[in-house]
This record gives C-alpha cells, sequence and structure tokens, in this order.
C-alpha cells in the first residue's frame, strides 16, 4: 500500500467526545455548536473554500471550510485525504440542498487517524470492487453506504425478532456450540480437540432446545452453528447465523404462525424504520410488508405444480433439486410454506403423521426458490422416537442423554430454524449471502 | 430408571392450547373457563379430595378434583405421578390460602406425557441433588423452581443489556468462532478441523469488534467463545457467553461510565420484573441497585491496599492472585474498578499512557473477590500496534489482516468483554458458574 506524501500528523482525541451524529442534525439546530465525528467520504478544493464530506454509521454532512472565515490551521486540515477518521466541532448552519438542510462550520479540525492514498477497495461508489477483494478488506467495504445500509436493517431485523419473542414470553436459551458426539447423526461436521477427547462443532441447537421446552416450555436461542459442507454457491456458508424456536404444548402450525407473526413484525418495523436504508439500497417502493398467513401447499402438490407447470418429475420420496427450486420460484414468488414432507426425508426427531405414517408434520418455509426456515411437529413420545432413530440407521445409544430427557414429562412440542443471513439475503436484495455476514466462512475462506 | 407400573396412558393434545400461564390468573378471572399446561409438582390423595399442583414456566397453581363434583375420568386421573406433563381445562375459583388467590375445577386432565417414578434427581426440594447429577439431567434439574428463577433472571438481564445498548444505538455484531489463527497469541486454543486446514475456536471477539468501529463505531455481540483452560474452580468454564462491547471516539472512561449504566439498568428492572425469583431464591430483601459510579483503585492502589490491610506483598507487574483477591473481597465487597494495570500484564492492543508508557490505560471490574469485566482504551496508531505486539513476542505477519484495518482511518477506541454467566453468579447468590450456564463445558464436561 502506497503510504500517501502528505504529513501524517494525527491529533489526540483528548476529552473530545461526539453530541451528534450526522442524521441527527436538523434545521432546528441551527447556530448550536456541536461535535460531530467520523471519515472523510471525499473532499472538494475550490481555492478559497474547501468541502468534507463527513460520514459517519448513519449519513453524511457538509463540512465547510472558507479561507478567512475559519482558522488557517482548520483551512488546511480541510485538505485531508478520504477515509481519514475525523472529529469537527462547529455551528450549524441553514444550507437548503443538503439532504438534512443543514451545514457545519467548523471551528476545529481533530484529524484522529490517517488512510494511505491507495485503498484496496474504490470507495467513490462509481464501480463495485470484486467481492473476495472486499471480503478481504471487509472494515473498509462496510463503510460502502449500502453495506452499511445492510447491517442496520439487520439491526432491526434482530430487534424486532426479539421484540416478539420477549412480549410472548419466550425464554432466551443459550446452548453449547461444542458437542460430544454427532446430533443429527450427520457426516457434516467440524471436528474439535477437546482437550484429550474428540468433540465436534454443533450443527443445530435441535436437541438442546428440544429438551429446553422441559422446563421452559418456550424457548429461542440466535447463534451460530456450523456445516462442513463443500458448497459453493451463493447461499451457503459454513458458519450459519440461526434462530431457533421451539413451543410447547404446540404443533407446526402454531410454529408457522408465530414465524408469519415475526416476518410481518420484523418487515413492518424496517418498512417504518429504515426508510432511508430501504432507499439507499433503490429497493424502498417494492419493499413489501408480505400478507399473512402465507400459503400453504403440501410437498405432494408441489410434485404436482412442477410437474404441470415446468415440466420437472420428482418422485414421491426424493428431495426438490435446486434447479426444481429455480422454477418454483418463478411460479411462486413471494412467501409459501411447503409442508407434509416424506417422513424418511426429514429428520429422525420429526412427528410422522397419525393418519398416514409416510408423510410427516414438517414443513419449510420459501421466499420463492429460497429455503429460508424448516421446522415441524417433534416427536415427544420416547418409545416412538427410539423406533424413528433406528428406521432412520441411527444407534439410539449415541442419544442416550437426550433420550432420558423424555423420562422426565417432555410436553408435546414443535418447532423451527431460520436463517438470519439468507432472510438478510431477501430483505436488502442483496446478491450474494457472503454479503449479508460480517465475516463470512466457507469452504476457502477462513480469513480475515 | 425403573418404570411405573401405572398404566402408561397418555392422551394427545390434538387442538388443545394453553389460554393462561399460572401466574396470569388472578381473582378477577373467577369463573372463566382456563386451560393451563405444565407438569405435576406434587400430588395430594384424601380419599374423595385430589390435588394436583401443577407447575409450568411462570409458577403453580393448584387443581381440585372431588369426587362427584368432577368427571371420574377426571378424578382417576388426578392421580397423576410427579413431573407428568399435563393439561388442564377448569373453571377458576377463588382460594384465598393460595398464593394466587385461585385454584382451579377441573374440568378435563389431559395426560401428555408421563414419568418414571424413579427420578434422577429429588424434585420435592428437599434436598439438594449433587451437582454432577444434576448436570447430568439437566431438563428435569432447570425445572426446580430456583433454577426455574435464575434463569427468568437471566432474561431479564439479556433484555436490559440490549435496550440499554439499543438506545445508545450501538450495532449488534455477529463475528466467528472460527478462526484461521491464534487472535490474541494465547495458547489455550482449541484446535479444529477445518476442512483441509488448521483453525481454531475463537478466544473473544477482540480483533473482530475493533475492526468493527470502522464502519459502524459504537458495536456489541453477545456470543460465546472459548478457553481450553485446565481450571477446576467455581469460576471457570471452557465456554463462555460474553457481552462484548467497542465505542469509538471513545477512551476506558467511556466504556466504564456505560458498563455502570448497564449495570445500573440490569439491577433495577430485575428489582422491580423479577421480584418473585428473588424471594424464591431468598435473596430478594438484599438484592441492592448498587450506586453508580462505583469506586475506581489504580493498581498501585491495590497493591497497597494488600499489603496494608491484608499483608499480602505483591510485586508492581505481577497479577493478583486468587488468595489475594479473597482477601481483597472481604475489603472491598461491592463493585469497583482496578485500573491501570502495567502495561506488560495486559495484551498488545491495550493502550500505555502517554504520561508513563508502564501502565496502561486499562481495567477490571470486581464484586468482591471476582473479576467481571475487563478492558481499556485500544492503541488505534498502526507503528505503536505494532510495537507493543514485538514488544509481547508476537509476531506482527501473523497479524497482517487485522493490521490492514488500521489503514482504513481507524478511530480511537475503547472497549469491554463482560461475562454473563459470572454476572448471573453475583445476582442469583449461586454457588458455582456451572449452575448458571445451561449446559456447562468443562475440561471434564462435555456432555450433555
Amino acid at each position: 500500500m502506497k503510504i500517501s506524501k502528505l504529513k501524517k500528523m494525527t491529533d489526540e482525541l483528548g476529552d473530545w467526545r461526539k453530541t451528534h451524529f450526522t442524521i441527527d442534525l436538523k434545521p432546528e439546530n441551527v447556530d448550536q455548536e456541536v461535535k460531530i465525528g467520523g471519515w472523510v467520504q471525499r473532499t472538494r478544493d475550490l481555492g478559497g473554500l474547501r468541502f468534507i464530506i463527513l460520514q459517519d454509521k448513519f449519513g453524511i454532512i457538509q463540512i465547510t471550510a472558507k479561507k478567512g472565515i475559519v482558522s488557517d490551521e482548520v483551512f488546511e486540515k480541510a485538505k485531508i485525504e478520504p477515509q481519514a477518521s475525523i472529529a469537527i466541532t462547529g455551528k450549524v448552519k441553514i444550507f437548503k440542498k443538503a439532504p438534512n438542510g443543514v451545514e457545519i462550520i467548523p471551528s476545529e479540525i481533530k484529524i484522529l487517524n490517517r488512510a494511505p492514498e491507495q485503498l484496496p477497495i474504490d470507495m467513490t461508489g462509481k464501480t463495485m470492487s470484486e467481492l473476495d477483494t472486499r471480503l478481504n478488506n471487509r472494515p473498509l467495504d462496510l463503510r460502502l453506504p449500502r453495506n452499511q445500509a445492510i447491517f442496520r436493517i439487520q439491526d432491526q431485523m434482530l430487534i424486532s425478532i426479539r421484540k416478539v419473542l420477549n412480549e410472548k414470553r419466550f425464554t432466551e436459551i443459550i446452548t453449547p456450540k461444542i458437542i460430544g458426539s454427532a446430533t443429527e447423526g450427520g457426516t457434516e461436521l467440524f471436528p474439535i480437540m477437546y482437550f484429550d477427547k474428540d468433540a465436534y462443532l454443533s450443527q443445530s441447537a435441535q436437541l438442546y432446545k428440544e429438551q429446553m421446552t422441559i422446563p421452559f416450555e418456550n424457548v429461542f436461542e440466535l447463534a451460530p452453528c456450523y456445516r462442513a459442507e463443500k458448497s459453493f454457491t451463493s447461499r451457503h456458508i459454513c458458519e450459519i447465523y440461526v434462530l431457533d424456536i421451539e413451543m410447547a404444548f404446540s404443533d407446526m402450525n402454531d410454529v408457522m404462525r408465530m414465524q408469519e407473526n415475526i416476518l410481518h413484525s420484523v418487515t413492518t418495523d424496517i418498512k417504518i424504520n429504515c426508510e432511508e436504508d430501504l432507499k439507499l439500497l433503490k429497493i424502498y417502493d417494492k419493499f413489501e410488508v408480505p400478507e399473512i398467513p402465507f400459503k400453504k401447499y403440501k410437498y405432494e402438490e408441489i410434485l404436482d405444480m412442477l410437474e404441470s407447470k415446468a415440466g420437472i418429475s420428482i418422485e414421491f420420496g426424493e428431495d426438490i433439486s435446486t434447479e426444481a427450486y429455480r422454477k418454483l420460484g418463478k411460479i411462486l414468488p413471494g412467501y409459501y410454506w411447503v409442508t407434509n414432507w416424506p417422513t424418511e426425508a426429514k429428520p429422525f426427531y420429526i412427528l410422522p403423521c397419525s393418519d398416514n405414517p409416510k408423510i410427516s408434520e414438517s414443513f419449510d418455509l420459501q421466499k420463492g426458490w429460497l429455503e429460508l426456515a424448516s421446522g415441524g411437529t417433534r416427536v415427544h413420545d420416547k418409545k416412538l422416537l427410539i423406533k424413528r432413530l433406528k428406521a432412520q440407521g441411527l444407534n439410539p445409544k449415541s442419544f442416550e442423554s437426550h433420550l432420558n430427557a423424555f423420562d422426565f414429562g417432555m410436553p408435546p412440542h414443535a418447532g423451527l430454524g431460520f436463517g438470519i443471513a439468507r432472510y438478510l439475503l431477501i430483505l436488502t436484495g442483496a446478491e450474494q449471502i457472503k454479503e449479508t455476514v460480517l465475516y463470512p466462512r466457507t469452504p476457502d475462506r477462513l480469513t480475515p
């Protein structure tokens, strides 16, 4: 990286502290002295007049330094390079052409940290750098207003999800991510050396959240889980942040309703509170609060639909391929449920239907072609659970501790797992799941 | 486990759904038909009169079945074994002796799942089972009202922490727990096999949260971190849930004030909203909302205090031993800060004081003898950071990607890490950190 030839001076922060964020400054603050901080988005030098566009976590504001009006030191410092970190003390003035209607006349500029002339990412917004370059320089990449907007939307999403679940008196649980054995019997596990024992990274909070219905009834967790899957697609990552929900005295219909309420609250809150972010992403006009309840299609209805409308024939029991989902997404572009999957296609803990044990009380939540959530009514009877384990070729002895919990008056229960980054992909119109995760982990990406 | 000799009949949940939790039922609900569910805490059989104490996630209520008044089926079912999962439909009646002033006359009892006669844990509350037995049967153990109370308090704690941080417009970040190299250069790391690469479980979100001040300024994360420490104490575990905070344009004093505000809000909310839980834990009267700000003692003042008041002599630069902390906890039983630690005793990212680089802008938060949090002002200048890395015997090349971030106009920043389970220990008066974690991980505990 080339080092700027400008003198690399910096100032101390000292007892200078921000009084406002950029978006807080309005015409009613006129003539107030304020302290704002952030970094230089760009500058303009018209000879006797210099402008800094200062960006912070929420937006931008113009700093106007006119020779003779501001001190010589301030005027000199107003020539600072983009992405340097700065602190401004100044007066608010009306400036009708600015988005928030004001600008700042600086009385002090502190240069807190410098940036080199050449940056690894184009920060002017003219061209979008390669995704790999962006991810290799993620903190800078995330300063692009578009990327800030994506994660401001994530923030609102997380707040809204918790708001709904707290109101419904769910208990937040924190379950271990280091596990002693393969929970779901899968092979896609990352092995850990745990002192002198073999252990694994948790693939899902499934068994723990089921157990936690025993003391706490309705529970949720927002936490990472891990899949050692060598998938290189736009929607797969190896470290996945998941909303896990489990509800006692409930079946799959209760869980589906709860999830619909969550998505309805999240999108309503985003539409109201993230208007500027949606506009920045150019999706405000088409951003919709979906109508609930979502349409439900049985797995077998989906097979018929694929056959008749897309010419794709899938045999009962088989999974729906990505190609088929892509076509399905064109027929059903909105949110919808695919319910009652073949029992053999679902994990051992999913309850077979009592009137036809070949199909199960299970569901996936789809948005067009993309799967967002998966869940169902669980088996709560110990004998049936052992039978289901065996039917799936698993050894009940490996699940001894989990099976014991079914002796403690395990209530009937149901739940789901919901991928946060995939949902953020839908909400923001991003192209790649790697864009909706701060530091994604894929088979070939372990740093930064 | 012995299987009960009683007929193991169960009912289907069907479309029965709860209308209330036990604590929602008040005298004003008299004569209403309600549906409540949970499990049998205990029963009493007086011949023609049978009682069930039904417990749910929030409390208990008495179900009264009098022969001739209730149906024969209901009367028969009222003889159900403890810990069975049940659903009751019934009418609310005034019962002045009950804690909430009401009881339920059942019109229907559904037995949803059974429990064996012999349970691995004493659920009568008379004696406390061994901790290992309790942890081996954790879902049942957590049904003990005392344990439910501990995690209801945790729930309030997490809600209050997030409330403060959301109000202050911190951005919630989700950082990777799989890392490609040893972040802090420590040896206490769990190795992972990441496809064909060596990786580790994250010891702390430190480097990522510092980087995230670049786009988001003030950030926080609530997430697990991992320490492969062979400690067998009442306060150490290997999987630790931590609140990480990092604040831009701030120094350690801002972070300490923020943490004081958080603890003040958490304890105020618990005192108001968890009154019954504190009473159940027999700590309501002594539960205090601590006065803020907490007292601050410099590391050197603490050494003097230990010397003069406890006869313990520690040389400048040395750590404070557990024994010394135990004595200190008797001298200073409340919350207090220990600030300005020797620079060499703190990690490379902690800022040395400008007037005396042998001491640093660092702090620990103590409650009596127990350390709850640790933090400080960070180095934000790249050259100084490289110098500090070298001084601590670390290779700057291993931190290349992190160091690059310091070219992106890294703002001055400060932060802390705060252990959730240790704080819950303090809040609830539990004896052991293993009691304040749902499924603790220690060197010898990997399941359940």
